[in-house]
């Protein structure tokens, strides 16, 4: 029997001992993968209790010194699934400064500094993979990583945050309010106690950042990534997407192309966003994460999947450990980080986007012609406007409109820099005839 | 400078040409992606002709000694982009067996003789990438070789043949027949003048023994696969979907499972067959691809993307081009092909299915009786029955049937082994009040 590989495991939460189950049930077939059998050498846990013995794996394995653990003589690999940034940071550049690959799933980690694991990585001669850290079980940072190596990638357009996306499936399916749906949300164990990390955004955009790291060979952190978060969606904004043929998804965007001044630069973001209901993105539903890729020779693609939960995320481990323990084996590693584009971050008022505005107008003669001089004034050209009752129930422009009342104007632009529109609702915001502006809702996923 | 890596290119038709222009266009990016440039050493072509001057490429670097070419000590890597058996695999095998490694594109090789090209590459010591052999430029075939490789997959369903996806859309959307669907597939340059390939269903059976071989670490080949092509699919077919919900696709179906002795085997098919239009894979239009993957932790996995033309192929070799050159350069190999489980390849028979089946029957008492008798005696259990008039428009068991005249009788199964099915239909065949058999489906993508 070939000299086995041996793991050393930090965390045992709901993915750690998916993993462990994993690696004992398909322990047979892992070993014929790799050419030698993998080995739990121990787990790090921040308190050992009784119920871990219901694992497959000896009592004894379990520590609390996960440090100690990491630099133990006889450990190969590294998997750790504890997340967030210390201590976790300090254990995995311990590790690979050692020479001892790692596997993580710490999105959070990476998206705020992973130049200091790539750098560790680099100066151990080790492995970082974390394919886990992304969308889960789906495939997408491997594919980024290497099969589209030969191309280049323009865009990148995900739905990566499932809590999210299950509060505003359920938004679109019940015309339900956001409090609503997010109670139903969590009822359901689909949002945690403290929703904040994913209805604000802060999810999605340390995977946004990581996304666009892979896509463009240029370092993306947490802090180069534009976020908003779904808590301001209202039912309203809902029925008006519908009214459009759209939906709203929490979407991070990615993508490449030259700034005002003609750099290529990269702009990456994360906020809601009316999208046509035709688009790909548009029919995933509940927990599902779906990325949709755009690139020059590829043309576009899509990868689908369960982006979150134990078993979903223990596969991706598992595939990452499985491609380590290998490499282990044959004393390669795999190609390290690509970074050299280098491209800057474009601020998000020079993004480029399309803006959905509903305004609450006084019902007189010449509110239009007011409105649109704002648009005119920023360069921005609008592309419809629908004028519908402010008390009339749907806003599909049919509702008998009262004169001297107040009127509903729906607005959708073509596409502007992001600053001129914000200028614009800025500036329809002082004009006295606009009573308030009800919503403002980005629009992704056309003519661009 | 690094010195670069030196290219072979086999074959310079619609993908060769895009390879040498991306070679080219993109050749900053690939030298630092790659760490060295890459550098075409020369081009086997069938006949040197006037009109490859518009490549950007030296005229000299053409010739039609491919085997010379890749003999040549000076080549370090060999893409082949030819197609068919021979002389391509001579080629290839000539080239890793001296330890040159490889990307190809040609599935109908590695379906139909796989086996000696990784052979060939273990022998050598190479590399053999074939990411373009199915799907295009999805990145299907390095997720199932190595990001699934912690999971166990139990099921791939796929779409991979653009032409007949085309011409069941236009079915599907315009209510043709399949030959005015054909003709203007082959008008938009979706079909070959010689559509056999696709519309039988080698092209697709090619690529589902491909990607069995990689789901399931098993040597399956083109024989394996059982293949129905569209050929004999009807506008009342498609009619009769629809009334169902459904709608029709040419599958690939590659499965695992107990066998009916409970041995753990392989079902790899290819053939038309009704899908229930809230399918992922049935919004998939067009020439795209799609492939749906089930695996045991991961859960269900779905990858869209162009399947075929030359920049989406092209993408897919350039990928693997890099791959394989940095391998090169660090004087290492990927883990080469893994056929450890060699599962045996179940018979079509023992598949497990689902049938509608549309009868055209007399019409007088006991006609039910007597069909459902035929159903029980080969073990095969009715989900639904459906009476129409033969002669009213749709299907739909709306119209008004007349007494003493004929009726159409539409049942659609539960699962039941593929064989108890066929000696149904078989059976119902010969029955007096059996007037004839009017199409006979399978049903998939619904609860198994």
């Amino acid at each position: 029997m070939t000299k086995p590989v041996r793991l050393a495991l930090l965390g045992c939460g709901t993915v750690g001992a998916e993993v462990v189950r994993l690696l004992h049930e398909q322990a047979a077939d892992l070993t014929a993968r790799v050419g030698a059998p993998l080995e739990l050498a121990g787990i790090a846990v921040r308190r050992i209790t009784r119920d871990r013995g219901t694992l497959p794996v000896d009592p004894d394995l379990f520590t609390t010194d996960a440090l100690g653990l990491v630099k133990r003589d006889d450990v190969d690999l590294v998997i750790e699934v504890v997340g967030g940034i210390e201590p976790a940071r300090t254990w995995l550049v311990e590790a690979m400064r050692a020479g001892k690959s790692v596997v993580t799933a710490n999105k959070a980690l990476l998206a705020e500094d992973g130049g200091t694991l790539h750098d560790a990585a680099a100066e151990g001669g080790a492995d970082l993979y974390y394919e886990a850290a992304v969308a889960g079980a789906i495939p997408l940072l491997r594919s980024l990583r290497e099969s589209l190596h030969g191309d280049t990638i323009s865009r990148v357009t995900g739905i990566v945050n499932g809590t999210t996306n299950f509060i505003l499936s359920a938004m679109d399916a019940t015309g339900a309010g956001f409090t609503e749906a997010l109670d139903e949300a969590t009822e359901l164990g689909y949002a945690e106690a403290d929703p904040t990390a994913d209805v604000e955004g802060f999810d999605a955009a340390a995977k946004a950042a990581i996304l666009a790291s892979l896509a463009f060979h240029t370092r993306v952190t947490a802090a180069d990534v534009h976020r908003e978060g779904i808590t301001e969606v209202t039912a309203a904004d809902m029925a008006s997407a519908k009214a459009m043929g759209c939906t709203i998804k929490l979407l991070c965007i990615a993508s490449r192309g030259p700034d005002s001044r003609g750099t290529e630069s990269v702009s990456v973001r994360v906020h809601p966003a009316m999208i046509p209901v035709s688009h790909p993105l548009a029919s995933v539903g509940d927990a599902f994460n779906a990325v949709f890729v755009e690139a020059a020779a590829a043309g576009q693609l899509m990868f689908y999947g369960r982006g979150a939960g134990g078993a979903p995320t223990a596969s991706a481990v598992l595939g990452d450990v499985v491609a380590a323990a290998r490499n282990h084996l044959a004393g390669v590693r795999t190609p390290s980080e690509s970074s050299y584009a280098a491209l800057p971050i474009r601020p998000m008022g020079e993004a480029v986007t399309r803006y959905h505005i509903s305004l609450d107008v006084a019902d007189r003669p010449g509110v239009l012609a007011a409105v649109a001089g704002v648009f005119a004034r920023h360069d921005v050209s609008i592309a419809t406007v629908r004028q519908a009752s402010a008390s009339a129930g749907p806003a599909d422009g049919t509702g008998p409109v009262g004169r001297g009342g107040d009127a509903i104007l729906v607005i959708v632009t073509h596409v502007a820099p992001d600053a001129a529109l914000a200028a614009t609702v800025e500036e329809l915001r002082g004009l006295e005839i606009v009573r308030s502006i009800a919503s403002v809702l980005r629009v992704e996923g056309g003519s661009r």
